[in-house]
């Protein structure tokens, strides 16, 4: 095969693939105005870790004498970036919604910018609440995990730390009404740890999550305070309400209540949204709940049955 | 300790690994045709990501003036990449299975060159059949999950949209009988979403996999179109047939096929080559399947004496 | 709202940030020693694994020619980086444990200097070793999965290798009483492959882990020789014990030991630091053990009365 025909082999790929665009308007985005880079929503992360965190992230070391202006410059990074990728969603999302939007005028604009400003601003004043709550969930591991040897490992190397850190940063950006954003980075928080929370879901204090691997927080999930968590545990959905069409009906609430105090070991389940579990219950590896319990529950599964045990005979 | 006998304690550990080398003959790579690049082959599932989803991935705007030279310059880029990759696996090939091609002649050379074209031309040429599987992949997840708010959002953050993406150009290069990358790829995909599809399952239409860590699709499934998985389902081998001296057959059909229409919940597993799940069934969560079932079936696993609940008296 | 005042809101957010730092002693690292530098520590296992598989990681080829001086080069520069982040955690310990030693002596200065020479010796004296027992786990993952091709395609795409690989470097670390660096690496290891082991547990040879997504093998876990286990295995702990004041005890025996020749599937739980899983035992998928097992037991879920199966009626 010369390169001429291999040339025009991939040029009919080309003309294909640009041809159907038209046909594919799901999941193109020409011709629109461009999605939040998630490049730099990760940079944004980086930015609050060192906020919250300073002086374990940098290679250079932090003192009394460059603290202020190390946190002057993460705050203005922040800023600038943030400002830029919710600029990015509110275009988009009044493209989607409203064509003649396209010619807008300058007072629309400057609208526009006011909010992004305000959106941007949250976040920025939430600092402090964000480094707050993060202290108490890093005590929270330390005292939780006999493994752990101080809180500078914890912070280091415990992925709870990641993704709850991550979480409380996009739920205020949730909260706010933000788009793309804080699923992207809910998303980043469970591609590295394997802790899938949905930005939705509603966190109390000292919350520690042990291992983490396949752990499942749905959207309208609400937790109290002092919980614990296991890997392997859902708090999921039992059933999605459909409208007449058939079509999932979106923004219900799905998830359990987890009131305070409770303890679910690895792979327990427990979904619905109507499932309230009671404070100080400890619910043992591998349940399965879909209904209520009372406060000061313990439920386990009852293994005195479960498994069938032989000997082999020796060779 | 001088720096003198620091360095000759280093040299004694040099001599041993180099020495040790013809004794670990499965371990190293010397003196042979170099191995695909992992770094490479991600970059060419980004630039196939690029062609799927224009304008998701990059910060420049793409329209209709920019779109076609964006989509030949991916085309390009990935020709040229793949070709080398290609090209490294079928060497090593030759090599590792006939000693005699080392002194080759270069006739047998210009085959090798035009076998690559031809690999190489299967995945451009199947380009356009990836996009069109992927929109309805795309489809199916927004449909499928009430937490998604538009399609664009399933795209950034849906780890199911990422793996099954990557699944669809894998499962291309396996067929095509090409060593190494499709493997690659399949564990690129591992490792971001904790979801580990092997390249030679087949997969239908409409495929979704919500939430997704845990999951493991093996090398012999057979998943039909408008399946649905979610987090932990294994569809696994429940036994390897073994040869006269016990070591394991390789090719067999060990995992299980999955009909038309089938919902599998969280955490459940289904084995063996001879396992066929019926078109319409629903696997509930934590099921166990070991055996076929007919179309229709819902099987749900029995909880109603599975938890023992106690209720502690407060202190 | 215009530039100044939004300067003005975060100057108060800057104040506020700084300030809360006196009060927030966990979460800052601030007039200290800098901390290890998970990127330093990331290529130091990349060195590690161009010694242990030369030519797997490299795109240049490694031939008789040059591969002396390519061992060479990386047994220096993990040498170089390694004694780097060693000192510093020596110094960040005595730094955290004893105030009087911020204004130490050159004498004291220079015990530090040895004992970073010698912990450091140590990894580099054990490569050879690490060299051989990693070779014994590719050919164990070879044997034990019917999809794998050749050795090759082992290392290149099994996490089990890049898992057990980066143990087993963060064992030999862990037991030179090296603080943080080995749970760094063990946490790049689970975010890179879903699995999680502690650098405490002590594992044989010949170990394969298929998939490995959710697996925990926990810090004081024993494994013997020949052991293979699934996904979502965890080896963990039953119970905490606690001293009077309610604080988890720290450093006690708390996770199970597996013996020789054991296969352990899927899912299943084996917990407490009194259980032993005897030689040759078998455990079947999502079984729970609590309780110690006699050598060559088969144990297996009883799901014979497990899931309720019904048939829908055709619409």
């Amino acid at each position: 095969m010369d390169y001429k025909s291999i040339r025009k082999e991939m040029d009919v790929v080309l003309e294909r693939l640009v041809d159907t665009k038209p046909g594919n308007p799901l999941t193109d985005h020409i011709n629109k105005y461009p999605l939040p880079s998630s490049e730099v929503i990760i940079s944004i992360l980086w930015d609050i870790f060192d906020i919250v965190f300073p002086g374990y992230y940098t290679t250079k070391e932090i003192n009394d004498l460059n603290l202020k202006n190390f946190i002057n410059s993460k705050i203005n990074s922040i800023y600038e970036k943030l400002s830029v990728e919710i600029r990015k969603t509110i275009l988009l999302d009044r493209q989607l919604k409203n064509a003649q939007c396209e010619q807008c005028s300058d007072q629309c604009m400057n609208k526009s910018d006011d909010r992004v400003t305000e959106l941007t601003m949250i976040l920025i004043n939430n600092l402090e609440h964000i480094r707050e709550m993060v202290v108490k969930d890093v005590i929270a591991a330390y005292a939780g995990d006999p493994a752990a040897q101080d809180y500078s490992e914890v912070i280091l190397s415990y992925p709870s730390i990641f993704a709850v850190t991550v979480h409380r940063v996009a739920h205020i950006l949730y909260r706010a009404g933000i788009h793309y954003i804080p699923r992207m980075m809910s998303e980043y928080s469970h591609m590295r740890t394997g802790i899938d929370i949905h930005p939705g879901a509603t966190i109390g204090e000292n919350f520690f999550i042990d291992h983490g691997t396949g752990v499942v927080i749905g959207e309208t999930c609400e937790i109290g305070n002092n919980v614990k968590l296991y890997q392997g545990v859902t708090l999921g959905a039992l059933s999605f309400p459909r409208d007449e069409q058939g079509s999932i009906i979106k923004g219900k609430k799905r998830h359990p209540k987890i009131e305070d105090n409770v303890t679910i070991y690895a792979g327990a389940t427990i979904l619905g949204g109507d499932t309230v579990i009671g404070a100080g219950s400890t619910i043992g590896g591998n349940c399965w709940i879909i209904s209520s319990l009372p406060p000061n529950s313990r439920v386990s599964v009852d293994f005195s049955q479960w498994n069938s045990v032989s000997q082999r005979k020796k060779n």
